[in-house]
């Protein structure tokens, strides 16, 4: 059963953006890639939040730079969610090999959110940048409820 | 001594390419992020490398996907060598701080050969790339011979 899951999942990560890319020696270096990505992510993620909730004087030439490194690395992380993955150090929860298709669904709901939020920021707006934060900010936050140990 | 060594390495990078990214909460967030940024940037390069080496069939499109995300991340982890950053759970070696305009030398070198891959990935050519992934990798080696801990 757990291994029909894995290929069923297996099929659905190949139809994903950067399917190719899916190259890991062994499961533990795709979970710390991902780890990686996703820390990487959130940290230029961040530095828009802070902007965008005042915490951060706004600044549209850097808010456009961090959305620009956001989008580049939200394509990254689902390469790395393979078969084999799901154990070791790791807060992945099961469900994202059981329930394939629906993870799937949030990852490219961030994906579109975050680029989205790559255009609003590339129009200097800060008004266009906090809507768009709080929209990727919901992308974000339903798959880590769904998806993430806590 | 040390504080003085800081404040200098603290202003050569405030000079370098993407320096009011340079924004965390924590030295360990910094140390975090650069090593996230590092091993992300190595997980692309090393595809290319499968590639240059012939250990994995040419794909010039991947190939060109893998290079402009390599140049993207090579911009990012020298924002996070700021002060105070020497200690905890690091390899980095106090040259870093204590030499910090070689250190920028050799992170600037690499940046410079980065770029050249992803244009000679651009070409579709896999000698253009071999040569040019040659280079970059011995840009990555002097860099971590140097400044890294084994």
């Amino acid at each position: 059963m757990k291994l029909l899951a894995s290929f069923a999942f297996a099929s659905v990560v190949a139809s994903m953006s950067v399917p190719a890319m899916a190259q890991f020696q062994k499961p533990e270096d795709a979970i710390k890639y991902r780890k990686a990505a996703l820390s990487v992510m959130g940290a230029h993620f961040g530095r828009i939040g802070a902007m965008a909730n005042g915490k951060a004087p706004f600044d549209a030439k850097l808010a456009a730079e961090n959305a620009a490194i956001v989008e580049t690395l939200s394509k990254l992380p689902f390469t790395a969610f393979g078969p084999g993955t799901d154990l070791g150090e790791t807060r992945a929860r099961p469900e994202i090999w059981t329930e394939s298709a629906k993870f799937k669904k949030a990852a490219e709901n961030m994906q579109a959110a975050v680029a989205d939020l790559n255009v609003a920021a590339k129009t200097g707006s800060l008004d266009a940048v906090k809507t768009a934060f709080g929209a990727a900010g919901k992308s974000c936050k339903a798959c880590h409820d769904a998806y993430r140990e806590d």
